[in-house]
């Protein structure tokens, strides 16, 4: 798709070169590991969305936003799927594969700790039978106990986060599993006593997900990348739930995650 | 990444093919047209975005977005980019890439026509030195024409549109050019009158990314699609201006058609 020309390109080239050549100079190694590297190596992610399958977005408000209780048997439509990465993601993967036969869904609810998914797991994910399920959980494990309306712990969470895998496993041997890691930024309702517990559990999440072999999305990662280029309030409404600007990143890495991007 | 595990699941398979069998027997030959075939042929798209790469967006209203005029020249920063399309594939492009040294920019301009892209092309392209030149234009050449606020002809943008690529080309011979599909959907401030002289335009549009072998991004294909999931005033606030989900879509289709994403 690249344009070709014969002109020579050697003065405005030679322009840019000394206008970057701090930024260029600055490259380095780290440049290899661009997207581009990626694709071109041969470890490159196999994309673990197949044509039929069922997607089930499972989690707390953030995977929830909204999505229409009435409407949520109606695969990929957004009522049913909500406002949140969970739709934009689909939304995404829809319009790049109309017509791959995909029945996406979403069983996010608010407020949710582990705990509680197990106790609704029957009915909202294994009964779906999805062949790709991936769950965001965890932040309200510890913001619960802080705020005094839970009594949780670390070891509890990451118990009952490997019991539900291991439930789920049982369940639906070949289920293809994304853990996505809790995140928050600080400000709004996040404040210092969250640290340096919350770090726990995020890496307690990246535990279950290495224990079950499961694509893990460090999603503090991105949004600790994304403040260097707009604000934490863009990207989070109070520390915890994303903005649409920030469902659409989340949406994004989503996908890159599954192997839908480089 | 996948899962392993030797049980069986034979009883479970068996469930969900029954279920969705309708689905799979629709499939077909369309189903080889899916993402992953893609990825996995020889043909996938190269990235053109590179390592210090300049991208550079122009545009109308769409692009434009409400980026910051004071802030224009601080690359990858959300206030010099807006809240489109435009910022939103930036700020995926760079959470993806935060080490590649690239530098985004916007100059689009709302109501802009091809001419007056034209009329401030030297400052606000040819200076910035791009080494992506991204090219969203043709919706105000019919919307100012229908409302008498202009008097253009489709051979006007047409010839416009060429002329301003061949100047681009003759400054930047390298630069690698995307252009954009116009697009709408029929409500708001879209009504019968713009068919079928805007299918005209998408189609010249579309002719000028041919003849200079330009990424060409079909917008108005992507929106036919999402229309699909969620109704139209979920995606454009007027049948012209993306709301935030549709500038999300817009910014997917983006990284996707740069070969960012497969």
């Amino acid at each position: 798709m690249l344009m070709k020309s014969n002109s020579s390109s050697a003065s405005h080239q030679f322009g840019r070169r000394e206008f970057f050549k701090g930024a260029a100079t600055a490259l380095g190694a780290a440049a290899l590991t661009g997207c581009s590297t990626v694709r071109a190596s041969a470890k490159k992610a196999k994309n673990i969305v197949s044509t039929g399958d069922v997607v089930l977005f499972q989690g707390d408000s953030i995977t929830d936003a909204g999505w229409d209780r009435k409407q949520g048997d109606v695969p990929n439509k957004q009522p049913g799927l909500g406002h949140g990465y969970a739709w934009l993601a689909a939304a995404e993967l829809l319009t790049d594969r109309p017509n791959d036969g995909l029945r996406i869904f979403n069983r996010g609810i608010s407020g949710n700790k582990v705990f509680q998914l197990a106790d609704r797991w029957q009915k909202d994910c294994l009964d779906l039978q999805p062949n790709v399920l991936s769950i965001l959980i965890g932040v309200n494990d510890i913001w619960h106990t802080l705020n005094g309306n839970y009594h949780g712990t670390l070891d509890i969470y990451e118990h009952d986060y490997n019991a539900l895998i291991e439930r789920t496993l049982k369940a639906l041997p070949d289920v293809k599993l994304v853990i996505c890691e809790p995140f928050v930024l600080k400000f709004g309702a996040v404040n210092d006593k969250w640290f340096p517990e919350f770090n726990e559990y995020r890496a307690a999440a990246r535990r279950v997900a290495t224990k079950f072999n499961a694509t893990f999305i460090p999603y503090q990662e991105m949004f600790d990348t994304a403040v260097q280029y707009a604000p934490s309030e863009h990207w989070l409404r109070d520390g915890v739930h994303p903005t649409t600007e920030g469902a659409s990143l989340m949406a994004h890495h989503w996908l890159k995650a599954v192997g839908e991007i480089c």
